[in-house]
């Protein structure tokens, strides 16, 4: 290492359970084909919680988190180009699809088409660690290495950092979410969570033209957040039983319950009582399971067989769901206030705090600034 | 009741848990639009045992079951016509759908177009009691009163009572399953369960091009029907443990697991194991719960989340898979004999011995002659 | 017929090319399940002005035209229901699907459920005549009589007959197209034509999240229309080459062109050229060619096959798109004023006139007042 | 050029209307990820009319043409895996996707997932010339340069080198094709066209378990081929009248047409023939018109619009067609015999004849064996 090495300093979870640190990284060597981001801003989500928990499987601890971000381009070597075919040069203010390496080429990619369960997927802030080289593959940095072949989009004119980062990773899922839901001119739509996927589907459903869309969360600050957004109704879970819910939602609906139910909660016990909620040969997305929290009862008879009852599971985006954002962003920015689910910022000696207001659910959407 | 009224024998439940037993009723009035059948058979199905126990709610006991069955039409008064608007005349060897009086006129029917969710269809022999008048709603019997707007279809040339029969309610069934299970050519394609609904969505699978058709079921005399069918491979469900299918499945599918599961088991047991088998991105009919056996625990991230698993819950059948069920054994007779399924003959008298053999699966398929 | 009998007032066509008369015809026996409405308003479609020319088949002359029309209930006999089973009364103020006797027991109906090519429907207003009796079978009369089993509905609460009428048949059509058009969020969509249902295609693409809409068309009137309603671009079809509205549309689309184009110019000639229009394995949805026109050129490789192009034929409508099109004005009409496409208002005695002015293109709604 | 060099024979056809040439090359330097194969075979296909013609644009002469082939592996660099992760070794005997360098990275790919229409996109054979360097682009020549990310597939146990060019280009066209055509059980279908690709969408209609397979063509020898697969009903089309075909179309199917018509013939006279064919709100395919041949009429009135048809464009083949049609080969390679398709081989002396050949459709397919 020269005497004139940069390096950039990085929030870093040394292992699960353990306080996070600020360490320092050399900047990497750029390989062809690869990019530099000066991180402008990088998210805090639920999934950051369970990995300082230790929660998921296959990660490679150490790890800088921040899986959605956006920066400047500081460098990049050689040609990169976005999905237009126009060059990504130095000064771009951009985002990225935070799984890397879907490799086109498996029986999942190719035949099944079934690329986000691609099993060389490696995903920014999850499963790209701090270490070995190049490193800085997470956003809670001051600098993101972005390695060849990174799906790269320029934040498009009108599009604030902040609405960006405030959408955060829940609008691409929940524009994945929106998807397989279908949802048609009138449709009745309810969505099970409030958190940043949940509030982002609410939006999607209300531009989506959905005829009501109710959301059941908590706590108020978020359901609070989703009448901003237009929600029809909105019901805290924890101040009501599920017979209450079951009953007002009911009631809400005409009698007949959802056309179509959205879990983002995240809670097993959602399931069963989205199950109950939607009307007969309705449809239920569920989006929110993105970690293992244990079983659940359901009744095959009238949960599904004689509910006649589809059900969509549906996991991870691809580049897609970030372009289809963007477009979002651009058209209905002024209709839904993204930046708005912003509650706070934190700088990277803050990550703790960050990682414990999110955690009990006191703010919206953390958002780190390096 | 003029002394040349004719009287017709019906084996009956008389409630639940009561033994079943021959009665005698007068023949009806027939009303313009109606048809008297002279039955020829009457299937016994899993259901019958279901209301021999007393397992399904609503129904109006004392009843005569038998919801599939032939007949031949002895009367018809005014015009009954078929769907292609040829008239049903005395003489004719015909079925019908079981289910009547879908209304074609509330929200089920003509907004949601979910026409087996309809909540005044009433179904011959479950939900049309042995009384009041005009009775003679089930097969179980010497006549079948098919009321106005029955939808009846004639039994097509080169099909046989017998094929129609050995087939029963589990073919259309299982024609719905299959049009929910979108089945590609070269699908792999895992049936649970054995039984007549299974055995038939095993020849269906086959039929559609499938690549690979596998049934995990019991007893081996259903198993054996399912290899004389053209099955790939068969597993005792009695004989094996879960973990043993589940290796067993994968190793006979590629690694991958079956693209398409379909439940036609009833055990709600078999719904986390069918989550379990079936690959990723893969789709799940649940067809085979149609009486309620309990709750059962499912893991919602790993079994429907990260699975991006398609879960289609199917209730009940329309014409339209009556119809198909009479196409199919028009075109694939002589290729798949449903017939075979027969194992044993009834008359009313001996309508307990036949549920009683249905119930300890010592028969594939049960038919009342009465 | 005695002294008594109560006579209504009706525009008749007598023949195609006659003059337009106003006739009178005694009120009819109410048959079990009918309604007698007093007429509120009638809209004039652009088929109306086809069935003056005599452009369409079956249609039994003398005729009262009129096929969506509002009105107040003046009589009922027997219990009438809604789709949610509450009954129809004295003095509700309702409209009807103008299609009737779709009969749920055809092969079209129940097996190939496609219940829009059922021969056995009939339209009030078009191929149901003047005579015989019961007559008063279009919306251009004081009165209209309902035959039994016709799909009534009540205006909804805070929907006006204007706004009901302005959309008049347009909206339903559209509802189906639109249907059929699958709109993602963000899609690109370009409609073809600016009548009324055009222009309600225009708004129900908009208020399903389409990223941005477009309108070909004629005249200005029209396209002001259209921008009202929140279009993002019009170009005047009489005012420029295809060569530049090829060029205009590729360049406002980012290059690859609409993904989603919706033909509603009824001109044949629209056809090749959406096929140019929309973009690569793109949508093209044809709801305009009501009425025949005559042939036009296509080219089977550069506009369907080597374009992978999904091209989608739309025929008449069902009940559901006239309960969504109540839904529809219910959630959407602060957003949306179809009551301002009424451009003028005519009395029986104008009817002649009134055929005219939409034949002319000098108004975008006529509607009738009797 | 070293001495100990060496060169290997091919056909080429130098420029559009001469005469085909035999050449010679040098042996390519493999790269890295690169294979090169012997050739066992390759075939001549329409398309290769057309290109002797001139008829396609964009096309490099001097071109060495054969996009479907099978080969020996000679040599391999580096790592080379099929969709399994298994390696590709010297020896294996294997074919692979014609189309090569759909980049994963444009608009087309990524965001609207079409990516038979991605510009990158190369074909062997076709759009790959036999100059500059590498060479060796097309199956008419003793070795097959594959160039990195090529999608190569072994030949599957018991498929022998015959069955699966006796397919040829025309199976995975045809799998594509019968994806999009949806075939339910007992679905009537016609075919258009009676080449290769339609001869394979009978075979697969025919297994994907339509009801009734029909296929209107010429010759004589290719109808015969037909209904050796199993066709129920076949008719020339050069001894027949367009109004005979469709009374004898709609008479084998029951009167209403039938409920797919897959277009597999080319000519566009087929396009307004088939959308008179189809029953009303059926599907037609249209597979076949790879080369403009021009302009045709037709009427959006009563063939699109009024008809209510869905028509689905078709164009190209990715990895998962040619996936599936080894697949297919596998499973029922007993039951549909693809070689006996083959009805003479050629040597790369003898091409000239076999393009004579194929253009006077004296043979049903043409094989190189170089």
């Amino acid at each position: 290492m020269s005497p004139s090495t940069t390096f950039h300093r990085a929030a870093v979870m040394p292992a699960p359970g353990m306080p996070i640190e600020v360490r320092t990284y050399p900047a990497p060597t750029i390989e062809e084909g690869a990019v530099l981001l000066r991180t402008i801003a990088s998210e805090v989500c639920g999934t950051d919680v369970h990995l300082h928990h230790g929660r998921l499987a296959g990660v490679p601890y150490p790890l800088i988190p921040g899986h959605v971000s956006i920066g400047e381009v500081e460098r990049v070597r050689g040609g990169v180009y976005d999905v237009n075919g126009l060059p990504i040069s130095r000064g771009d203010v951009v985002t990225f699809l935070d799984v890397h390496g879907t490799c086109n080429a498996c029986w999942y990619c190719l035949v099944a088409k079934a690329t986000t369960r691609c099993p060389h997927r490696k995903v920014y802030g999850i499963t790209y660690g701090a270490e070995p080289a190049p490193g800085l593959a997470g956003g809670w940095s001051e600098r993101i290495y972005l390695r060849p072949n990174t799906r790269i989009i320029r934040l498009a004119h009108g599009v604030t950092p902040d609405a960006w980062i405030g959408a955060g990773c829940g609008l691409p899922t929940a524009v994945h979410a929106i998807e397989l839901a279908r949802i048609g001119l009138g449709s009745k739509v309810l969505i099970q969570g409030s958190g940043p996927v949940g509030l982002s589907a609410c939006a999607l459903a209300l531009l989506s033209g959905a005829g009501w869309v109710g959301v059941i969360g908590a706590p108020e600050l978020r359901l609070a957040a989703a009448r901003s957004f237009g929600a029809d109704w909105t019901m805290d879970v924890t101040q009501t039983t599920d017979k209450e819910r079951l009953r007002a939602v009911r009631h809400a609906t005409g009698g007949h319950g959802p056309d179509i139910v959205i879990e983002a909660s995240g809670n097993p016990q959602a399931v069963p009582e989205g199950c109950e909620l939607v009307r007969d040969a309705g449809r239920y997305v569920i989006v929110g399971q993105y970690t293992d929290h244990g079983d659940v009862g359901i009744n095959p008879h009238s949960h599904i067989n004689k509910k006649h009852l589809e059900i969509r599971g549906c996991w991870g985006s691809d580049f897609s769901h970030v372009y289809r954002a963007m477009e979002i962003l651009v058209r209905f920015g002024s209709r839904i206030d993204w930046s708005s689910l912003i509650t706070k910022r934190y700088g990277l000696e803050e990550v703790g705090a960050a990682l414990a207001d999110v955690e009990a659910q006191r703010v919206v959407k953390a958002v780190i600034v390096p």
